[in-house]
């Protein structure tokens, strides 16, 4: 981690970068695979699997006998752990719900609006190194608070052909009936055009490597939504003097393990702070398992020192990070104050790994900058509101000329034409 | 307008089909547009508005001189309405705000989450044959209850040089500071990568032609959000033996109007209803001065008979209509069972037209079927939701073994330890 002394405002731009990545354009090749599996359905997916995950199937679809035997392969500490992040989680994104409430705009002219489900979605769920099982979680359980009637779930098959059972565990605790032995782009093509096994669907969310990423990108193209663009996990943590460096360390270290390309940022506002928690930071690194990672990650990443609380905050506005722990006693300056952050962690005792899996919150969040302009997932990210309006015959007629006045301004003549006719009629009735 | 007559379910995707649109390619102009506008900036902008709108301009923004004299050519009488409408899309709009409430999802543990604005945002409204003004309101009211600090509104000038002084004074009335009189790609470029003139922004809102919808497609690609993927307008409307034929016909032509490429669909439960609007159809449309234009927005339109008030409301939730007006008994029926729309008009005194401009519901709106995906334009558009979470030490206490558990059957090492440094260190104070 680069230790830097005293930024300037003018250098925030360029300190907020995140590392560029080599950007390969994967365009051509994610094309190849749509329109395989547009033409060829189940077929392609089987081929594709067989490419790159090693698997040969019979049947793409996870069986009621593997979800039964999955059940059985998960420890019952595990199952606890499992249900205590449901019930938080479920507490957090059930109270999101908004109550239909009409409002009347003038006297006779009432307006709502009502959510609705998006009625087909699909979770990717990666499979490689560690069975992101707490995804699922994130995903699925808002995805049954919302009311979506067609859920999908792609994960990719071990090379034996399986499913981590944690994975097939999570998903039927969420209530998930289909759940599809397919990753990678392939995956990704077969929600966007379905084939005889995979259901077609409106909007994708997960996460992915960077084939998927692209894969999400073109579904786009396609008219398929996305949850959100996706870049490298981060966290930005705020310390002074009543953090303990331990435990700072630790949630910098926990962010750097997720890849080597994750960066994590330090902000203190004195020396004395940064350097403790960076020996911390070595000394915890030389314990962890994925060190070779997280001394990649930690090359991206930086420990900034700016002695000015509003210079800090206004440096954690630019980089709008997707993490951000405050550590530090005037942590409701900065709470209040940021308006460029993806979820925020107040105090010593709140580590990010809380909001990772159980504390109720969501884990899917903006990186890249990107919580500049996006929220996390949540509720709202599995329904569609739609505006109702209902305008009595006095309604009309206070509204009616302003309606004509401005659609004849707008020389929208039959626009003006549908309130005149309506007001004519009225007037023969005597109205 | 085709008949159809008592379809079968098996036929409505293929009925709720828009009309197929020559997509030209346009991405690689409009590359060629962003790329100039990058580097060469103003002076860019300057020289294609020379060249596509015909006027030379000495400066690109809009003086507040302009502003003050566009304010004495808007008639009293628009005025008003327009302060009709603010007043109605106001109290719609700001009555979607949230307020922040904590859940505590265990002893220990609160969870919340706060709106904060997107800080900067960039409307485009269109030129050409209407100054769309009311576009204006839709956008800006709802930017300004959300707080955006930066708002900034390209639109293309006349030929002399001007902007419509409704478009002017309705942007004023907003609040808006920052007009810019540029249009098509390079205003959307402008907005991307930001000018001396032109303040970049982090999502663009704003219908257009199809060089616009192609630069926001490609301002996607540079980081930047869109309110929604767009298509043209189009209404269908629910009317049975209690609607008044002629009230539905001019609805339908309203929508008609809007250009050659709108959609109208009607819906009765029988033929004589349907026959009974089409006459009309056909009576008022040679009243209309944009006749050309509604004649062949209707050969791409449709009138179908479906007895079955089931099957009917199943056929509308294919279409997914941007507008539908329901005009017949039964439209509770409607309302409560439709999924996929943008916005619905109740009875027989609520024209679209009414939303369009004035009833207080936006009417930025999910066309070609988007709605099965998409909301409209509301304040949740102009927002970002931070989640905060706040954990105290018993809260940890009771959630940790969970994390850790969960942490450790993902193989994630370090997010375990973040947890089991704190509650070792708990341990020691005798926590």
């Amino acid at each position: 981690m680069e230790l830097i002394l005293e930024s300037t405002p003018d250098s925030f731009a360029q300190l907020a970068q995140r590392p560029q990545l080599n950007k390969t354009d994967l365009n051509a090749g994610i094309e190849t695979i749509f329109q395989s599996v547009k033409t060829q359905g189940d077929a392609a997916l089987l081929q594709y699997t067989e490419q790159w995950d090693g698997a040969t199937l019979e049947q793409i679809l996870v069986t009621e006998a593997e979800l039964a035997v999955a059940k059985t392969l998960v420890s019952d500490s595990l199952k606890a752990a499992i249900e205590l992040a449901y019930q938080n989680i479920y507490a957090f994104h059930i109270a999101q719900r908004e109550p239909v409430q009409p409002i009347e705009t003038m006297p006779g002219v009432s307006c709502w609006r009502k959510s609705v489900p998006i009625q087909k979605i699909g979770l990717y769920i990666p499979g490689g190194s560690a069975p992101l099982f707490s995804t699922v979680l994130m995903l699925a359980i808002p995805a049954s608070i919302a009311g979506c009637r067609e859920v999908v779930l792609c994960t990719p098959p071990q090379s034996n052909g399986s499913i981590h059972p944690a994975i097939l565990y999570t998903a039927q605790r969420c209530g998930i009936k289909t759940i599809v032995k397919v990753g990678g782009a392939q995956a990704i093509a077969a929600m966007v055009f379905g084939t005889a096994s995979v259901p077609a669907v409106y909007k994708l969310f997960g996460p992915g490597n960077q084939y998927v990423t692209a894969a999400k990108q073109k579904a786009l193209q396609y008219g398929v939504a996305i949850d959100m663009p996706a870049g490298p996990s981060e966290v930005l943590v705020y310390a002074d003097e009543t953090a303990i460096p331990a435990f700072v360390a630790a949630d910098l270290l926990a962010q750097a393990e997720h890849g080597k390309d994750s960066q994590v940022i330090l902000v203190c506002p004195n020396q004395a702070i940064a350097e403790a928690v960076l020996r911390e930071v070595k000394q915890q690194t030389s314990t962890l398992p994925r060190g070779l990672v997280v001394n990649e990650a930690l090359l991206n990443s930086k420990a900034i020192v700016l002695s000015n609380a509003q210079r800090a905050l206004d440096f954690i506005n630019e980089y709008a990070p997707e993490h951000l722990i405050l550590a530090c006693t005037n942590s409701t300056f900065f709470s209040e104050g940021v308006y460029n952050a993806g979820s925020v962690f107040i105090g010593n005792y709140t580590p990010e790994s809380a909001g990772d899996y159980a504390s109720g919150t969501n884990h899917t969040l903006p990186t890249n900058a990107y919580a500049k302009t996006y929220s996390g997932v949540s509720l709202d990210s599995f329904i569609k509101k739609i505006t109702y309006q209902h305008i009595t015959e006095k309604g009309l007629q206070a509204i009616g000329s302003s309606i004509m006045t401005m659609a004849e301004a707008e020389l929208l003549h039959a626009h003006k034409q549908a309130v005149a006719i309506r007001l004519n009629y009225l007037k023969t009735l005597n109205y």
